[in-house]
């Protein structure tokens, strides 16, 4: 063999720049809708650099985009790397791009450096991953995971009306370079690189965060009813008050879920009161509440302490109440070895990590469910993602490559 | 002198039925708002019925519309029975239509019985009570006691765009049989019989309240702002979340207020979180608090809660709060002497009553400012006001009409 592999960050700064500018928004972030005109464009342009470097590029049914690398065994399941490069309508420049475009660039650190592996390496951008233009999001990785086909989601309209089937058609035929092959290929494991969109990693000054799990979400919709009536004429013992209620409940719950348990998260997004005057007792009041856990035992307690406490209050305050369920999406593990692999190789590039958990969805969680699976972490300006204020440094970028380039050597048994 | 006056009751009830189909709506309430062509179809025929009967009629310069029967001393300021004939956009046939037509009952009662009297009866129809169409409500007694003129509100927009200038002066135009005086005549006193628009008589089967004081009442708009941030992925410490705050003031204030203070009221009708997604922390929380007591040093202690509880919950929760005042009227007290002159009244016709305390502003709240006053309330079913359900039963009205007849005899010292 060969030289060593390495980051060219020049290069992965340089990808990052002009993936920005596909969809690019006014204030600096990026509008690239799944299946989207400005999606079809960044898969075109991925692929034709693929191409250029002598990868072989192809899709599925879902039109998740693979650019491959061949091993010395063709027969042995490829490493996947990646991420997705569909945005939010005001997303940022990193979110999804960030983790395709490193991926990328280990590929072609590889290719750089000539280094021959025994099994293909690929680079996967899932299709839909954020789920804003066609819901649910992270459509392409639970395809490739078995959990959903394109069929399912045929007829879903975006948010502008399009079919998906037509969008999906018309996004396979604009990159007709590449096959399109089956839905879920048997892979060795997959690596996936993002932002945090927590402040964790920021606050703490750790540049790596090694994500162990996936939390376990689910979403709520409460509605307290009672009885409308004149703020100034109505004794209290008249009242059948459903703001009395819903403030006790969200209160207790917020003042109760989270302090007792660092790993809960419990979050009231929405409220409103129905008819909305001021000086009218509310007929009804509705909110939501997000949940969220990685241990599937624990969320369930805690919707159970939801449900609960929504029961009391709503005695307590004469008022009915009404539950039900949006979201119900199981915690997910990921591979510990892989994990390990990950530590491993921030510290041998003299990098701290942390363990953590990963309170957003992503498509290795559903990844994960037919092949080990792990994710890396970099920080993000305070926090902020789903945002076109999202902003990650040079140093981090280039810092969550070298670690990606690294893990993929370890998990080929390279160097 | 002459027979005892009665209440007409099929005259009173065909008077009120007569009076909702003036802006009826399909759904049996009426919508007549203050300086409508509705509003002056009703003053026109309640002016017609007093020149067909021999009263005079004249107006003010904010358009009140006054009946009077003239008494043996046309110098003697005359006692001010009435309300207001304007409505809600989707109001009852009874709020305000009520106890101008049980007022003009009474004068017609004491003509058909040829009774003379020392001094005159009024009858007042008080101009834009309900503040609907033109903000604030109650202008024309405001304008009576001299807490504001017609040309204070001249410029005011009405919610159809027209400026009350020129509805005032079309209004005053539409009544050219009734002359235009001063605002703000000298009258003895001023006694208002209205629908309760509250629960208690009704629940508690007693057909005469005895109104002995208005709620002084204080609206708030009160804002908490944190930070939006990631449902999922934002740790509780790092969290500065403007729910946790406005739940836990809420909560605080709802279960301490009104409970501890059987005349206080605390009411939360309106509320948003801003951006309003489900798993979005949100950045900022709006709700509004609508304070009432009839003792204004009370009121004034409640709103120092309502201010500290808000101060507390934002440092606890790390949210600035912001609190804006948008009402402050203060408690009004009516006549004791008058006060006894109804219960004594209705205990002579074997009616029960109970003194109360109006929740909502009247007519009368301002006129006491200038004259002894009170208020005579009847039960309205399920205490449901401003709403086409709005209903009184015909014992009712018939009883309150009795009432204020009855008193009217006592305070004219007659029989």
């Amino acid at each position: 063999m060969s030289m060593k592999a390495e980051v060219n960050a020049a290069r992965l700064l340089a990808s990052v720049a002009e993936f920005a500018a596909i969809g690019a928004t006014p204030a600096g972030g990026v509008n690239r809708p799944a299946l989207s005109i400005e999606d079809r464009a960044a898969r075109r342009r991925l692929a034709e650099r693929a191409l250029a470097r002598g990868f072989t590029v192809f899709q599925d049914g879902i039109a998740n985009l693979f650019i491959r690398r061949e091993g010395r065994n063709a027969a042995l399941p490829p490493l996947l790397i990646g991420s997705h490069l569909d945005s939010q309508p005001t997303g940022g420049r990193f979110d999804g791009a960030l983790g395709t475009l490193s991926a990328f660039e280990v590929l072609e650190a590889l290719a750089d450096a000539e280094i021959e592996t025994d099994r293909a390496v690929e680079v996967v951008a899932f299709t839909n991953e954020e789920g804003s233009r066609y819901s649910p999001g992270c459509m392409g990785s639970m395809a490739f995971a078995g959990a959903g086909t394109a069929g399912d989601w045929a007829a879903t309209p975006a948010t502008d009306g399009l079919l998906l089937a037509d969008e999906l058609a018309a996004t396979l035929a604009a990159l007709p370079e590449a096959t399109v092959g089956p839905t879920g290929h048997p892979i060795s494991a997959f690596v996936e690189l993002h932002i945090e969109q927590g402040p964790v990693l920021e606050q703490e000054d750790v540049p790596i965060g090694v994500v162990t799990a996936v939390q376990g979400t689910k979403w709520f919709e409460i509605v307290f009813s009672g009885t409308a009536a004149h703020a100034g004429t109505t004794p209290f013992e008249f009242r059948k008050d459903p703001m009395g209620a819903a403030a006790a409940a969200i209160a207790s719950l917020q003042s109760t879920v989270m302090p007792a348990d660092p790993a809960a998260r419990l979050t009231v997004g929405r409220i409103s009161a129905e008819p909305g005057s001021i000086n009218v007792i509310p007929s009804s009041v509705s909110f939501t509440v997000d949940i969220r856990h990685p241990d599937a035992a624990i969320l369930a307690e805690m919707e159970q302490q939801v449900r609960r406490q929504c029961d009391e209050e709503g005695r307590r305050w004469n008022c009915d109440v009404a539950i039900s369920q949006r979201v119900d999406m199981a915690p997910g593990r990921f591979s510990s070895s892989i994990a390990t692999t990950i530590e491993d190789a921030s510290r041998s590039l003299g990098l701290k990590s942390r363990r953590m958990v990963s309170g957003a969805f992503h498509d290795a969680l559903f990844v994960s469910r037919v092949a080990p699976a792990a994710m890396i972490f970099v920080p993000c300006r305070d926090g902020i993602s789903h945002n076109e204020a999202e902003f990650v440094t040079d140093a981090h970028m280039i810092s969550g490559a070298r670690v990606l380039l690294a893990v993929v050597e370890s998990m080929l048994q390279l160097g």
